[in-house]
């Protein structure tokens, strides 16, 4: 299989499942992502991260770019052998990262000059070296070079930065070339403006894109303004192809965009929470360095077939992260990660056999029930 | 299998290899034990310390029984189930982390009081309750209650601190009671005054445990001292007892140790190194934070079979070092145990052979040659 293509299996209401097939392996979706930044998701080794069900990591360009580079990573052998992830990766274009995380930045019509936020060095983005910098890094899904204003934005800065994109997005396919086995996905913006998410999938449709991308959204404006849009962003794209919602979220905000017929997404969340102490179960969320944990000796989730379920009580979570001790973050990254991919499985299931409400409606109301009582 | 036995298999000079039995578990020896301070070997999965080839883990009594605490273990069903580790354990007494790590101590006959380093607050331990202690963590080889003098001290100094843990070894002894399957072990002290490590000795054979420690090395008085004190302390000890050399050490520290008769050993360094950077291979030591391994595509050790050098590039290995990424930490980790617990293999199967001169020397002659050329 050389090539890559999307196969949808079935559909209830707007959600579907099916299948991404690429040269590095399978794709099932709805499918998150988990973001591997620095060529490593937090915490985990990558074979723990493939435990969990992950069939695709997210890496970001900004990050890699800097440190340790593209062109060392090329000559290394590419981000896949670099990490030892062998499997699918995506690559963010870099300008989101651009705008959030970088110094002095200077946009203009050809592309984004900046400053390293790790060095201060000076650096340039435009979709034509966005284009070149995820090649060198190997990636098998590569994202249009866009810019994504800060929410709230009028209308007009709104617009102006989507056709922006749009007029990048051109030059970012053009720039990509031909390149078998690899995708290159648009991204429509237009902010909460459903006439300009209009303008701007109509734009990348013109354009000819592997897959479609929904950015501009969770970057502050609430679930609820996030899944107005989704009730008509994904129809605005082409059915035969992936829809990616960029960066979500938190476990309800990836069931309603499921529902709302998106197949990709990522977030760090599961990761960066592992990290604090906090873990995502099916009755919502735990703050582990709770006092409350201290003497319970239940797993975080009796029912989660995770390492940090299977075998460790909530006392140890707790105290290990109380402790500072590093199996702390592991154990929780892990177990978050596990319970993201829990839900993408299930979630697919239930598409597949149309029982996708039932299992929605489940799922809120044992999330409703709250945490286990204290013993 | 309830009991707790030791059998030499072979010597090669003063070299020994042999099996301890314990209801949880065989321990090959020579052996060395991971340190599991807070209930964890830092940046390691249980999982993954056996895989190194890890028989047996070392728990700090001081850190345990101040946080968590030994009765919270002991109600979450002790230390093998808090922790996910049900192969043997042996327990430190708390006596010498007393020394190094707590606050404003307070030593008399019966024992030491002193201020956690962590929260401030009063504790006390004895030869009692250093015993009640290591009996709720669930140790399965107990060590005695002693004193350990800084050094350099004097030879006084050092006679009466030695008198002072003959007299609180015979306290832990009657302390310990009737316990079959678990083990009580002796420290010898004595600085680095022979006759005072023999009168030591004299006192631990009377009192009778079922394995002997070498106590007061590796508290910087120099390999070569170290070495000298070891040409005659292990003969001064039952022959059919394990001998256990605490604290010890860098590699040649261990190999000496084991050419002149030592079967037990722990120390923090190769986990401590793996977080900052340090790799300990057949060459010797790898600083991964250097620049020279920026480019490289090679493993750490071509012939290791670890994760780290099966899958991982040293470039890959300095960049997560430099990113402050807690992979680096986890896959350094795992190095070193690994190659340490490869040394213990080597050398039981070596004395076993009867040819742990030749072995001995090859070890010396690989770590001249020094790590490889950079690229």
């Amino acid at each position: 299989m050389n090539e890559f293509t999307f196969t949808l299996h079935a559909t209830d209401g707007a959600a579907r499942t099916g299948r991404i097939d690429t040269p590095r392996g399978e794709i099932r979706t709805p499918a998150f992502m988990p973001v591997g930044t620095a060529a490593t998701v937090k915490a985990m080794m990558p074979e723990s991260v493939r435990e969990t069900g992950a069939d695709i990591l997210l890496g970001n360009t900004y990050h890699l770019m800097l440190r340790p580079g593209a062109e060392r990573i090329a000559r290394l052998g590419g981000l896949h052998r670099f990490m030892n992830w062998d499997r699918p990766i995506l690559t963010d274009s870099g300008g989101f990262q651009v705008m959030s995380l970088a110094e002095l930045r200077k946009l203009d019509e050809d592309g984004v000059t900046f400053r390293s936020h790790i060095d201060g060095s000076k650096h340039r983005l435009s979709p034509e070296t966005s284009m070149e910098i995820q090649r060198l890094l190997g990636s098998d899904i590569v994202m249009a070079f866009d810019e994504c204003p800060a929410l709230p934005a009028d209308r007009d800065r709104i617009a102006s930065s989507m056709r922006l994109s749009m007029r990048w997005a051109a030059r970012s396919r053009a720039a990509f070339g031909d390149r078998p086995g690899h995708a290159l996905f648009g991204i429509q913006q237009g902010g909460l403006e459903r006439d300009l998410r209009q303008e701007s999938a109509e734009a990348l449709r013109e354009i000819g894109f592997e897959g479609y991308a929904i950015g501009g959204l969770a970057v502050g404006e609430g679930q609820e303004a996030m899944f107005d849009c989704l009730d008509y962003a994904p129809g605005m794209l082409p059915e035969d192809k992936p829809r990616y919602l960029m960066g979500v979220g938190k476990p309800d905000d990836i069931v309603g965009a499921v529902k709302r017929g998106v197949d990709m997404m990522d977030c760090v969340l599961p990761s960066r929470s592992g990290r604090t102490g906090q873990a995502w179960t099916r009755r919502g969320q735990v703050n582990i360095k709770n006092a409350r944990h201290a003497d319970d000796p239940r797993p975080l989730d009796e029912h989660c077939t995770c390492p940090a379920c299977r075998s460790y009580s909530r006392a140890y979570l707790h105290h290990v992260f109380r402790a500072g001790e590093m199996i702390s973050g592991m154990l929780l990254t892990w177990h978050n990660l596990h319970y993201f991919q829990e839900i993408m499985a299930e979630m697919r299931a239930a598409i597949s056999e149309g029982r996708f409400a039932a299992w929605e409606a489940d799922f809120h109301a044992t999330r409703a029930e709250g945490d286990i009582e204290p013993l």
